[in-house]
């Protein structure tokens, strides 16, 4: 499945499903692509705040850059980045959730550069991330660990039609609330 | 968390949860150890039909030998094996469902041999890996994907307490029935 879309594809793609999303501003300016080994800096500053706070995502609040970077650019996942004006925005990836005849439910992961909050780039990131799920045959996205507590994404998340399709109860440790609930989110493409 | 407990102490735990559960016929035959090398053989014997089968767990059905026993034994995994008179009948593996804020949270997976199908196996194993994720500090267990027509299985996991804590919509496609959903089960210790 991997590689039959083109950089240039993906940009297309990107743009269509954007246009109806955010403003014509930002979408003008926002391209979200592949990323390139040469990203990697820029993947571990965004990554590195939200590890350390450890609110949002299951990782070691430890997590040593080399480590966070094989598990976000890890070779069964495909890592994009959302760029404006040079400048990386955000992150995410996408990866089928199981083998075999789980193939076909794909799982994705988003970041957002901390400076970046509340200029749409995760929704534009989940917008992308659904085209490019369908364009790879998938039929239906499913998010694992959504923190219970992470309101705004759960929200985002819900606006693109995932609905809550499990509760987990206490199965997340929160630096400051202590044990609190996660949601299995799924969407049928 | 790992290695505190020595092999001895595993089957007097084992035998000690065992008691109540099947009877004493059987359990006094029965042994789950920590799986090791040797056991690899014993242990692909029992994969192997589930695998090529793929209709409860979401793994190619043209796993190799290799791939497969890389999966059970990651080194991430604790693998075990029930043998009654030198033969193994069964083996599970236990890990960390996640790690950072979900590393409290175990899960399992087991398979039976198929000869040895209605001998209180998998009941044996299940009860094994109840009292083991608590002696390993674990605070409950969840299973990610437990194919909703394997109904033996999910009555199985009920009986022990596990909750059925959420349902995916046609994500498994099974051999022969088609798109199938999965079920999540979780087990607060």
């Amino acid at each position: 499945m991997v590689n039959t879309l083109q950089k240039g594809e993906y940009c297309i793609l990107f743009m269509r499903q954007l246009g109806a999303i955010v403003n014509k501003n930002r979408s003008a300016r926002m391209i979200i692509r592949p990323a390139t080994p040469d990203d990697r800096g820029a993947i571990w500053h965004i990554l590195e705040p939200v590890i350390r706070a450890g609110e949002t995502y299951a990782l070691p609040r430890d997590m040593t850059e080399a480590d966070a970077l094989a598990y976000w650019m890890a070779p069964e996942k495909e890592t994009f980045v959302a760029a404006a004006d040079g400048e990386i925005l955000g992150t995410y990836t996408i990866r089928a959730n199981n083998q075999g005849g789980g193939a076909h439910v794909a799982n994705c992961g988003y970041m957002t550069a901390a400076e970046a909050a509340s200029r749409g780039v995760a929704r534009a990131m989940c917008a992308h991330s659904l085209a490019h799920a369908r364009a790879r045959g998938f039929n239906a996205i499913q998010f694992n660990f959504v923190v219970a507590t992470n309101e705004r994404a759960i929200k985002l998340w819900a606006h693109f039609g995932f609905a809550i399709a499990g509760r987990l109860p206490g199965a997340f440790q929160h630096p400051r609330l202590g044990y609190v609930d996660a949601l299995v989110m799924f969407l049928t493409l």
